[in-house]
């Protein structure tokens, strides 16, 4: 574990040469990633396209763009359309195909619109990409969630897939798309597979995102942070270093056909994760809660992943720790939370 | 390898009291596994339902039901739309949830389409048993597809899942609903990983269920069999073999959140296969050629399953010897071509 870095400075260092001068899509770009990946994209000089259908329940907010909305080109619609993302694919130099349903118990609720949402846009992307523009740089955000209940920690990329809810499973089949787009039309595509992540600009409103959204939430509005369970295992990634992993991948040839974990510098129980919250908000009360049923089905119990791939392959690590995280995070919403709830 | 029992007797000394009486659904019921299904069905003494929506690309034809029409239930509609297999689900027993496309080409051709049929419409009928039949038994046909290219042979139900076109990443997702259903929900379900399975009530008016379609109709119309390739090995499980695991993996408690492979008595190259039809039509020629692009690239080389499994747990086996099989389908479509071109 390194020293805590100022949050926002810590990543910026690295240089992205390649994006200045380029097109770039971002699929679901108004959302937590996708927007902070759009910002650091500006900055980078590349000309940045969002796509995304703010739907209520999903992470695309126009607040998001704040400061970049006049530099970045904001099509509104959704991503599985295929006839419309022709039109929006065609000329890009890279794709992010962030566009997706985030929440397991919605997948479950909904089975049909996850479906349509984390199979049918991506697939649609994937063939506006092939037919439109072959030789684009494509990344897709998959999920630690494919690998279901963890048989052993660290959890690497040849750990057997077995998702424990219908979110899961969609994503899994979006993953595969990228791989076979790649394999048998040539589609310059990898995936990451992503652990929590957080960070300004994520969803706070509920729990859809990230249970953190809501807990920075409750903390700010003077409520207790209710931990349900507690004991688990995660590791956390910082939203600013999500974005310099997907700016590595579409980066760097070598990632073509790849598939990488990310991961966080610490891994901590979310009752210790709830503490260190509290003491960064000052004052905030922890209530600890037994596990709800509906969401024990499909808990997966401790997770954490091995990231040395991307660390040797692409030279991708985590710089910023939790608490440098969390403070960054809180600082952001305590200035913006009318915009988020 | 056993003495080639005649076919269409072979199998059906097996009984299976526990479908007497009792309503069973099939969805793709007018399809080849499905209508073989639902004429031994019928003889059992069951109460028959059969979904399809009789699409010309697929396997439904009026011309399966013959013999068994006046006793069987039609309904003729989309497996997809989940508010009407709602009304068709309530109070069935039993659900054979085998309505699919299977054309790997197609599913590269229209990927959005393939999507609909191999996850919308088995996720339809789940969401509708979990609601209006908790209760049923439910099994699934997946396939050897999502395999991919065989790490090592003959491939157990362990062997890693890496499927090489769209059709098998639907397939797989399709599996996948099931066994999740059944851990979240207890919904009663399995999974059949069926490999190339032959015989009458085949589509044979091109190559889109299986290849030996249009080597049995080219060999009966005096045109050449042309074989891609040839050295491939493969397993063929005979109509009705495959009929007998799915009601054994119907009535065996033991079977629920269960997945098995399905397999043959023989493996034998393309060729060899080719050259055994040849003999059973008597005079036919056949044509070795080069694999074209198009397959080349979604080709698995050689495949067997171990389907020891499925004999240790619900007793099931192979009985048709590959050329006795050959002799009962072409037999059947001596008869009946015409209702099949």
């Amino acid at each position: 574990m390194e020293s805590d870095p100022p949050a926002s400075a810590a990543v910026s260092v690295l240089g992205h040469p390649g994006y200045a001068g380029r097109r770039v899509l971002i699929t679901g770009g108004m959302g937590f990633i996708g927007s902070n990946l759009a910002h650091r994209l500006v900055g980078l000089g590349a000309e940045v396209t969002v796509v995304d259908h703010l739907h209520p329940n999903y992470g695309g907010n126009w607040a998001n763009l704040a400061g970049v909305e006049d530099r970045v080109r904001v099509c509104l619609g959704d991503a599985c359309e295929e006839a419309w993302m022709h039109s929006v694919v065609a000329g890009q130099d890279f794709v992010f195909n962030l566009a997706g349903q985030t929440s397991h118990l919605d997948s479950l609720h909904d089975p049909g619109r996850d479906l349509r949402m984390n199979c049918g846009a991506p697939l649609a992307v994937l063939e506006a990409v092939r037919k439109e523009a072959p030789g684009a740089k494509v990344v897709f955000a998959s999920t630690r969630q494919i690998y279901g209940r963890p048989r052993y920690l660290p959890v690497d990329e040849e750990h057997p897939l077995s998702p424990v809810d219908v979110n899961g499973i969609h994503k899994l089949a979006g993953e595969h798309y990228h791989l076979l787009y790649h394999q048998i039309y040539g589609v310059r595509a990898c995936a990451l597979r992503l652990t929590n992540t957080y960070g300004p600009r994520m969803r706070v409103k509920d729990a859809r995102q990230t249970f953190l959204g809501v807990w920075i939430r409750a903390a700010l509005e003077g409520k207790p942070v209710e931990v349900w369970g507690g004991r688990q295992l995660r590791d956390f990634t910082f939203g600013e270093d999500c974005v310099e992993a997907l700016l590595s991948a579409g980066g760097n040839g070598r990632a073509e056909g790849r598939i990488y974990n990310l991961g966080g510098l610490e891994v901590v129980s979310l009752a210790d994760l709830a503490q260190m919250l509290a003491e960064v908000v000052g004052g905030a009360r922890v209530e600890c809660r037994e596990f709800p049923p509906e969401r024990q089905r499909i808990d997966i119990g401790d997770y954490c992943a091995d990231w040395s791939r991307v660390r040797e392959e692409l030279g991708w690590e985590p710089r910023v720790a939790l608490r440098a995280g969390l403070e960054a995070t809180v600082g952001y919403y305590r200035e913006r939370l009318g915009e988020y709830v």
